[in-house]
């Protein structure tokens, strides 16, 4: 009942997901998963029928439960996706909303023996086991990937790692072009790191006997924390932050390793990869609070000096800011469920 | 399973309320309403107790359904309550989820020819109800209600109209001062209406065709008028704004009925039912984004004039803003359960 | 030389003008003050020939120093007006640069017993001093006055005080709309006074030991307090604050005192006068940070109702904030002088 | 008379220091420069004795005529210099203002073929200048050197690059870690060249012929340009910026020459220099809105650990930011002058 709720047109099936290669992960996250996959309204009645498929994938501090938020005067995503498909905005495909939570408020896709394997976990486990159970057309050509945020940094690597797997991504605001808007987040955590003498594994020791976040500084010391995890973690899981916590400067061989992992990097060694692609939705707000608008703009211009024919991609710097790129993701969706559907 | 969802130790009663106070409401919303009650873990083991009560109203552009939105690292309130409750933190209570959404985006808790009588909904129609089918120490003296924001703003008036019912508030960065708050409101909203030739219905009219907010100022627009369809609508319904939408002026008559309904100046008029409370929270972040600190502030001031003892207030203006005062709900209702928990 | 000075093709008279107006005024500030004169580079020439004369007032904060600061790229005011006339994109016409400081920070150009007779300083001294010792055309028609801010507040009410002396004005973000601008600067100071329980006699003792505005704090609270000496001092001269600082409601008596100097609202009982001006300049930033596109807006508007001729009046709200208002002075002060200029 | 100018107590000796080494400097600015200095009170009096100097430079968009500016309730520069000596807060020193003022905007204090020989000019014309026609103690160890922003930087690289000139420092928020705060300034640069499609010298043309910064993203892109010109200029001095303006991506050579110039570097190849100063403060607000407190604190630790001794090194992040450097250059100038002071 609107506004509280609306009932779907199709199916979301909310799965629990048993992983084996999260088994025994680093941070003792559960290897459990709600795994929710959405079947569009006429799954049902054309049971012949296979689908594209697009892997939708949160961003850093997000889990699969926060696609159900309310906010006043629209859906929820899950019912916004359903909507698309209703009205037939967008050419009936298959949904699946991967969970990627860690202890440390999130995964980057990678595998890492900081927070455990979630890359592997994402292509090799939750993408066949899907094609096994739903009317998917497995095939790359017909599968896509897409997320916001530290999603859209998911949804640019893993096609590039995995060009097997995928032939469509859409990233909304992607983290990108890290020498300049990781460089930009450290800033603040170089000053919030002064009252624990620049050690961050002090804050760590103090942010979880504390529980929740209670001062704006958690986010982001827990953001770099995190993905240093991802990012950069020693062998034995510790996160090695790039950056000397008393001066600032940054450590250049941990540094490289964060750079290795820059999607703009990243493009060269994978431009086979990118230019077999079906679709490429790059955008971003003009303003975007993390500065994640210089980072789609240079992953665009990675595209172009890779031989990316311009018809693949679609790429857009919209007025607007981090705030609501779940709008976004709507329209990102409908283009991939076209670039993916079969051609007839 | 957590993160995503955790179990309750109580009970979550999930109704559909019909409402007779709001059929044929104006702006033709549901009088079917969602109704949440809880009951805390003793609640079935104890059939013969009774229980205080606490009604939770929820802030404009909220409707009940953003109580179980969740964030990083975090409970939705819904299983915060409980874990409360669940800990033995707070005597137990039941606790009352009402909701109060409109076509505007809110209802301020009262009357009004501009959104229906949501005023009397609360308090003819819920509360009655409540008593009739939980088991609820059903005096005022056992009876409270917390909001945040405009839910702050229910929280102050609601006793003060009617005293017979509610005998404990917590009221959470909410609404008053009105000539500050208000107006510092006013001063964003009449810049915006430059490009409407300063005339809010032609804004309106567009925000309908729009259906979603999409610009920043949607969200104070929509407040503005919504807000004015609760305190100074004519009688056919139509929200009056309460400043000239050319010069920007005050328009005296209608500004003074929403003066009439800022809660600092309505405590007063309404001194013995405040010194009669067995308990009054007022808070707010010291650094509040609305600067509802002042409006604290200033009620926590009047209710001083008007001789309310100092051992019925928890004053208290916090480091922080508007973000988190879902924690500091928390903290309220452990404190008003207390209060207003039978003394033997 | 440039870009560290120029040399002027008028001529910058620097007086010492001794005031009886100011002599024993309540804050001891001298009674000798600078008064400038510049006068144009045809004004040696043509020692016949009488102009028009433009009054520049500063700022709140300001004194007649400041017009001689420097920034990158630009030259100082004076030379930018002398500019003006020596490449004769302004007719001719004598400008004079009057000083109002005060050791509360300023005086807006009002008598008052908290700071001194500066209204009368300004129009009974200073004026028949420069018609006596320049050539102007000492008639009301060609003599008008100028000033942003605080500047533009007195350009706004002193024609309205005396129509006989002023025939023409302009005021660039010019304090209007008191109940919207002052209250919003009120939210602060109210916030700022928490440290000083809510008394701004602490605040002002502990600044005067200081010595230097230190915090930012002292900006705003030196302004409500400079600013209540000129409008609602007691008349030993002690400020009387407008609102009550433990709760910060407004004190009716005292804020009527400012709301009955409040531009906007003077300009009914001055209709007359605001009829029979030559030329009325009113702009502000369209996002002026201290709201004061508001003030002007309302301003304008009051001048319509009171049936000022659209053709006197020229309105704009110009992209842009209260940082640049100098190169809008420059505008203001070519059209003036036309306006001012004799018709032949 | 205060507050409109202050009478000094020493005496500022206003020279034109005619340059040989910026005669034909590519900008075609002024090689007649002004020169300031100032001689304490004791000066003339004591015709024997000679005084360590200090040498004062301004930062980026500055010059030496706005050591001049007055702001409200306190005294120019120049003033409180004087007042320093007169009080005796601070042993007797010579100050000589120097102006490196460039049609760019600033030249850093280097040499470039893009903007002229500013660095050679400082160091041995003014200075032997300095020593040739005032009382100066002329050896390093009485020979200091202090700015603000760039001054602040100026003021780092000059005692490193010339340590038999300069035997003690001060820099307040200096530009330095340019990895941080240089990344930090371009990417509001990307975001503005956008308009220019990403090429700057669209935008220099354009500022050109406007004469006059009239739009926020003017300043940003003036610094990035000159300091281009001071950095990395081809030897036909245009300049080169160290980004690709379509996509953002730093240019390494060019980015490599910034980084050499980057003083948090430069301390390991000029140890020794570092480690024979007398005196160095390090300072910057904690809370510097161009981040250069993360310069002042990677400056600080690079001397730490270049062996510099504690005892020579005030270090210092004070509460506040980039608006008040003057206040803490006359804390560095009492504090140099006492270093650079004779020992008995």
């Amino acid at each position: 009942m609107l506004p509280w709720s609306a009932d779907l047109s199709g199916r979301l099936d909310e799965h629990l997901f048993e992983s084996e290669m999260l088994r025994d992960n680093p941070l003792g996250d559960p290897r459990e998963r709600p795994l929710w996959v959405y079947v569009p309204p006429c799954y049902e009645d054309t049971p012949d029928r296979r689908y594209p498929t697009v892997y939708v994938i949160h961003g850093y501090l997000g889990h699969i439960g926060m696609w159900r938020n309310r906010g006043p005067f629209r859906k929820t995503f899950i019912e916004a996706v359903d909507e698309l498909f209703a009205e037939g905005s967008a050419p009936p495909a298959i949904v699946v909303y991967v969970d990627a939570w860690t202890g440390y408020g999130g995964s980057q896709y990678v595998d890492s023996p900081g927070t455990g394997r979630y890359h592997s976990y994402l292509c090799d486990e939750i993408v066949p086991w899907v094609d096994r159970h739903y009317r998917t057309l497995a095939h790359r050509d017909h599968r896509g990937i897409a997320g916001k945020s530290s999603g859209g940094y998911g949804a640019m690597i893993t096609p590039m790692l995995r060009p097997d797997l995928f032939g469509g991504l859409a990233t909304h605001a992607g983290d990108a072009l890290f020498e300049y808007t990781c460089v930009a987040k450290f800033l603040g955590c170089i000053r919030f790191l002064r009252s624990y003498d620049g050690d961050i594994q002090r804050w760590w020791k103090e942010f979880r006997e504390r529980g929740v976040p209670a001062k704006a500084a958690d986010r982001s010391l827990l953001i770099l924390y995190g993905v240093s995890a991802c990012f950069s973690a020693r062998k034995d899981g510790t996160p090695e932050i790039p950056f000397d916590g008393q001066s600032g400067m940054l450590l250049p061989d941990i540094w490289q390793r964060w750079l290795d992992l820059d999607p703009v990097r990243m493009v060269a060694g994978h431009a086979d990869a990118m230019r077999s692609m079906r679709g490429i939705w790059v955008d971003s707000g003009a303003g975007d609070e993390h500065h994640l608008d210089l980072g789609a703009q240079a992953f665009h211009q990675a595209l172009v000096r890779a031989g990316v024919p311009d018809e693949t991609v679609h790429f857009e710097l919209f007025p607007g800011g981090h705030g609501d790129l779940d709008q976004r993701h709507l329209l990102s969706l409908a283009w991939l469920a076209r670039r993916l559907a079969p051609t007839r």
